[in-house]
């Protein structure tokens, strides 16, 4: 049974297990002093050319989320997020176990807008009684696939500025959504430039584990390797991570695999509309939900692993299908079958 | 520059690599419900002849220690510990930030008694006024090399039933407190046998990463996934928790690891001896604190990476030298001839 | 300047003043256990006809939520509350700071049904990626002054039961709530009997200050006092707040002030309604939310404090008016001549 | 039976309680606005000398410091105080609750010496491992009647400012330490001179409840409301601790009523030593702690409330007896008598 359910299905691209046996016998400082981290550093701040960013790995994204977020805040301070954000829904609490508060604005696409941020500041008008808003989180890709693209960054850039706000963003998915076709501008170097804090996402882009915290804003790097320490995050084997990262970021390996993940599912998005279906959303990233009859739904699921996602009326399902590095032109030569039959 | 400084400094055992290029294309569902996962799991169930037992598999042993502690204790309850503990010292105050006091006693050789215990009990006798201490950490081996045996863990295990108390060892070098020859008699069973929760590192002994969470104790059990996930622990590619683990307990490979440490331990401590010198404890496990002349001591670590301890007095220094199952013949033999002249 | 702003406005009723007076050379034990506060607790006790409950007095709300909310949930847990419900809006985060997410409802009229709870139970059912709901908040009275009656509150006691949740009452204003024409039936003995932990508010019910918090939930009563302690609710000089509760449930005062509170309400809302106007809500307890034109609101402001609530259109806006246990009869006059105006 | 037992079993001051009286029918603004808070707010920065301080009332010593401490701290960062303070041993673990360590050292008299501090400090030298001392926390008077002179305040100030400390008193029981014969040059303004932040008690010296925070470091200033706010400590009827403030610090009130408390307790002394009994630590303040044979120290307590506080050996005990504002004049004689019998 052939699985559309994610992107963290398979293990890791071959380059970066053969990078691990090939370093395995080397002794290397502990806690992320091992060369492999400390030029996987480096590689990441040339590719976004800044100098005097911070560079720490981590092993998962809810860890990276957890930290950045309370290294930050001060215990009255909130944070502001889309309903459907990570830290909101999937992180059963943690934000909150750190102990501040997330503030939710509804969005039916996944995103933010300056002006939904404007209305939760606006609305945190009673001092000292409502907590304060400090910071804006947004993912890049979304939890629903879509992206923000160079200008919307911007924009929330601008907003956040002007308003005495921090801007993170979780890139879990930060590969496909730099990939994309819907984002032609946006790099590296942008996200780097117009947020304060953000992650580079490596378990969902061909890593075995690790995430890639990345600090611009210089206000915020001092003492961080303590909040890593802290909060379990900081590897004895730190090499682990270093050495993926130094292999997703020579030759533009990470580049090419969320290219594949992206390029997977543009193919069954055509397959898709090519047989008549529409989408819950514009299909942007390597995450796609496709609108189906129930019935057909019902053999795609049987046959696929992916979830149900929302019952849209007595006839129509949307579900969730997703790509990877690793999706096989078999895999979708086969839906497309399935999908004819 | 070769170093003694941990057993942290090399990757993996090259069994543990070939299990994870073996299993690298498969799909399989992610936050630990893949096949090797559970199968691991079984197999420590076995090994250490619980069935009800859960396993929990996470990166890392600082993470252990504040997802286990804190899952168990409420708000006005406390931990105990020897003042030499990890949670103590060396984790930048991770339980605290889990809102827990560490209750700290004294300890030379790094173990907890059952008298120490009492006391703390005792002292412990104005409520509410003052935290109610509910748990006791012990490390096995612990941060001197030092280990509980059989009968010392009997003792803790009985203190603490009496007492109300429960029992939680950190056993992130577990392995080489199991093998030592320092202790004949203890079982990874009777350790489930006596206390109510425990892990077993792998981090230090040849996994690439990743420790067991066990929990014997039934009432401990419920929802601990949460907190996992909370605490940012439940990888998304638990596979790579789980391959490892399925290794290291196939074939008695963890054992061997540990006895490879511990020997090459002993092969240092016979060299030491027999030159003439001794040690700051009584050598036990993998982590030996030679005493030196402070000139000779600087030989050694200018040669070696290793830790200088404790300054003894105007002439002599105690350093830490640690063995690890990668350690080879030739560094042992390379280390002789050094002392020699 | 009069002031309808809040029920805080004054000091306290005169009989707690003299009360004060007359105990104060005596000297009591600290710390809650005066002579006072144990007989103020058994007389709640009686009142409520529960010998099991046990009864903790504290300063203010705030930290009355706060302590019985942390008391009772594990990390993992959450608490579900109105959208409006002073916890989500107005404590700073006050919940969160102690690791608690706080799942809310829209609520128009500032009450939670059945219904509404169960919503946030179904889609909390990723576990364990998502929080656990365990404990439903309500205020009664409600922050927008309407209130549970007795059948409401049954249904959600069962709803809660059903649904393994606890139920915990905010009672700021549950002498308003209680006394209320529009609950003829609900008494003390009701809410303790519907609920599992719940708070009589002193402070906005004549008190110089204090809320009497009441626990009929035996599994909610272990170790309770070290949780004052640990959040610095434990006053020294208890007998600050016992002396206050005895002498609020000697003689029916609390009542008695209650039902001042909410009968200068209902003149108001007679004067309103006689001159033609509409309220928001439907007017329940002491707080009420008249909508007057903006220029008669402009006037009414000036002339009065209180806050302007909502504004409903161009020409129309809501503002809150609230009365308490010393609204004068003049003060009330005075208002009927200016509206007339 | 008379009560030595604590500087806190009777009511409070007449002058308060008439105070209260006399002001209680004027409506003021909730949460601290009232014209009584603002104006013992600015009596007290006159008396302290300074006028960029701000001043905050909470109603206990144990929510000053947790909030006081929480307020600055950042997750990884950590509070040095004496094994005996307060924080330390009586408040259940509320800095902990907050996130915190207390990192202590062992003092005799309860009192920390730049020495100890700065031990500490040079302990703490594993970053990020290990937490990062960053406040010092001393009691003035301590937990056992010592007091900080000034020279040793100016002496801790330096140190702190030396080692990137900041430093925070306590002073539950300030007034007695200010106005012993121990301490002749000590005033409230060298407190706000040679301290960041540091609480005026009032419970422990004639008020119903309160002790004002008080923050002459401008860089601990910003947001402190909010702080107060989600601790549960912002009264709605502030005006209860204004009043209490500003009674004290008019005519000089607060300093008679510590001064009273001290020459009580001298008396006691006086009539101890003539009998020819020794002390555990020289009385300096209103609490002192004679040592007194087994058999005496029973008749002792039995016929006076107070604390057996350590055994001495076979034949002795200390014991602890505090007088306070309110001690009576019969009280010492009878108490003379007693011990003559």
């Amino acid at each position: 049974m052939y699985s559309f359910k994610n992107d963290y299905s398979e293990g890791c691209h071959p380059n970066i297990l053969k990078a691990l046996a090939e370093t395995n016998k080397t002794q290397q400082e502990g806690y992320g002093d091992d060369q492999y981290s400390i030029k996987a550093k480096e590689l990441i701040k040339e590719i976004i050319r800044s100098k005097h960013a911070t560079v720490h790995f981590v092993s998962g994204g809810t860890q990276a989320n957890l930290i950045v977020i309370s290294s930050i805040l001060k215990p009255h301070e909130a944070v502001i997020s889309a309903h459907s954000g990570h830290i909101n829904v999937h992180e059963a609490g943690a934000i909150e176990a750190t102990g501040h508060k997330v503030c939710t604005c509804y969005s039916q696409d996944g995103k933010l807008t300056p002006k939904q941020i404007l209305e939760v500041v606006k609305e945190h008008n009673e001092p000292p009684h409502m907590v304060k808003p400090r910071l804006v989180y947004i993912s890049n890709a979304t939890e629903v696939g879509t992206v923000y693209n160079l200008n919307e960054l911007q924009e929330l850039s601008k907003c956040c500025k002007d308003n005495n706000l921090l801007l993170y963003i979780d890139g879990a998915r930060l590969g496909v959504a730099l990939i994309t076709t819907a984002n032609y501008h946006l790099t590296l170097a942008d996200v780097a430039k117009y947020s304060d804090v953000f992650y580079i996402g490596g378990t969902k882009n061909g890593a075995l584990l690790g995430e890639a915290i990345v600090i611009p804003n210089k206000e915020l790097q001092e003492d961080f390797p303590y909040h890593l320490k802290q909060k379990g995050a900081l590897m004895a084997k730190g090499r682990v991570l270093g050495i993926q990262f130094l292999e997703l970021f020579t030759n533009n390996l990470f580049f090419e695999l969320a290219e594949h993940a992206n390029s997977k599912a543009m193919q069954l998005v055509e397959i898709i509309s090519d047989a008549g279906y529409k989408f819950l959303l514009t299909p942007e990233s390597n995450q796609i939900f496709p609108i189906f009859p129930q019935k057909l739904a019902k053999i795609i699921t049987d046959k696929y692993e992916c979830y149900p996602w929302q019952v849209m009326n007595d006839n129509e399902v949307a579900i969730r299908m997703v790509c990877s590095w690793a999706t096989s032109d078999e895999a979708i030569t086969d839906f497309e079958k399935t999908l004819k039959k």
